[in-house]
C-alpha cells in the first residue's frame, strides 16, 4: 500500500467561517463540495479539534469562502495556522457579515456559500457537515486558489489537522540551503524567495532581512531551522 | 443568491469502481476526499440512482481510480454518460482485478485507491461511502485531471445525475456554427475541432467525415443540433 496514492486527490481552498452574536471563527479547508442541486446542498469536513467545528455544531451554519489563485500566503496562514482560541483571526482582515450572521472573507474570495447545517456526520477525527445552501454570491471572475497550486506554486505548509497531512518520513535529498519554519512547517527556497513580500530568488537564508517573518504564521527568523 | 458561486469548488475527476463475484459497474464521479490520517479514510458522494451505488451498498467495496490529465473523453463518456445497467462499461477499457477483488482502470490512472465501506451517509439524492483504504498505488506521475480541466480544455459535458449538474438557463449568445450532442450535451465548436480524434481546429460541422462519433457519448453526427 502507497499512501502517496492519497496526494493525487484534487483539492481546493477555503475559508470556512461560523459562529453567532458577534463570536466569530474560520479556519482553512481543502474539502468542499455539492451534493444536490435542489434544493442546493454543500458538504465540508473539518477537523473535530478545530474551534470552528465547535461554532458550527453550536450555530449550524457555516459559510464557504472561495479563494482565488492570488491568496497571500498570509492570509492561509493567520486561518490555517493559528488558533482563535488565541488570536482574533479577522483582526486586519476583509470581511462582511453575510445574511446568516455568519462573516465571510472579501478581498480574495471568488465566491461564497452560507448554509444552514442539515446533518452532521461523525467520522472519527473529522465530522462531515452537510448544509443546505442558503446564499450564495460571486464576488469575482477568476481562477480558484487549488491545493495543489498552494502547495506546488505558492509553496504552502500543511498545518497537522488536516486531512491531508502526514507525519514527515525521513528525508532523502540533504539541501543545505532551505530553511524550515519550527511552528507550521513552511520551507523557505532560496531559489525561490519569498516575492510576495519583496525578496527576490536568489536571497539566501542569513540575508533575509531580520524583520522578516515567516509568510505563512508570522513567526520570526528564529524559528527556522536548517532543513535536514 | 446565486448558485453559480458552487462553480468555483474545485473536483477532480475519478471513476469509482464496484462489483463483486465478477459482476462489476463503474462510473465517473468528481467528488472524492480524504477524511482521517491513520487510519487512512476516504469519503466520495454517489447518486441514488446510478448502479454502483446499489454495487457499493451490496458488497461494502469501492475503488477509486484517479485520472490523469490526458485521459480521452471517450474514457470519460464510456464510463460518465452510458449505464451499466445497459452496457458492460468496461467493453474494450484496460483494467485490473485490485486485492479487494474490484476491478481499477489502468492506462489513464495515477493512482487507485480501495476501500472498505465504514459508513453510508443518506444525503437525499446522495449517499454519501466513508471507507477505509485497504489498498492504494501509485501507476505513474503527471497531473491529475480536474474537474475544471476537463469542463474547459476537453470541453466535455455534464451528465444530469452529477451533484453539479444544472438545468439549462435561456442562452444569451448566440453562435450559429456549434452543435450540442442531444444526448450528453457535448458541444462540438469549430474553433476547436476534436484533435483527440485527427479532426483539426476550424473544421465546421457539416465538413465532419460522417463516420465521426460524439467524441463523449458515441453516437452519431444525426444526433447533434445546432446550439441555439
Amino acid at each position: 500500500m502507497n499512501t502517496k496514492a492519497l496526494h493525487k486527490i484534487s483539492y481546493g481552498l477555503y475559508i470556512v467561517t461560523s459562529g453567532k452574536e458577534g463570536r466569530y471563527n474560520g479556519q482553512i479547508a481543502n474539502t468542499a463540495f455539492q451534493i444536490s442541486s435542489e434544493p442546493a446542498t454543500i458538504a465540508i469536513s473539518i477537523n473535530k479539534q478545530n474551534l470552528t467545528n465547535e461554532f458550527i455544531r453550536d450555530s449550524k451554519l457555516f459559510t464557504v469562502s472561495v479563494l482565488d489563485q492570488e491568496t497571500p500566503l498570509s492570509l492561509v496562514g493567520q486561518f490555517g495556522f493559528k488558533s482563535g482560541r488565541e488570536v482574533d483571526k479577522f483582526a486586519g482582515v476583509n470581511y462582511q457579515i453575510g445574511r446568516s450572521g455568519v462573516p465571510y472573507i472579501t478581498g480574495h474570495t471568488l465566491a461564497y456559500l452560507e448554509a444552514k447545517v442539515l446533518q452532521e456526520i461523525d467520522a472519527k477525527t473529522h465530522t462531515i457537515f452537510i448544509g443546505e445552501v442558503t446564499g450564495a454570491e460571486v464576488m469575482k471572475e477568476g481562477l480558484p486558489m487549488t491545493y495543489a497550486y498552494y502547495q506546488q506554486v505558492k509553496r504552502g505548509s500543511v498545518p497537522v489537522t488536516a486531512p491531508a497531512y502526514a507525519p514527515k518520513q525521513e528525508k532523502k535529498a540533504v539541501i543545505e540551503d532551505k530553511y524550515v519554519c519550527s511552528i507550521c512547517g513552511y520551507v523557505y527556497d532560496p531559489a525561490v524567495g519569498d516575492p510576495e513580500n519583496g525578496i527576490p530568488p536568489g536571497t539566501t537564508f542569513d540575508k533575509l532581512p531580520d524583520e522578516w517573518t515567516c509568510p505563512v504564521c508570522g513567526v520570526g527568523k528564529n524559528m527556522f531551522e536548517k532543513d535536514r
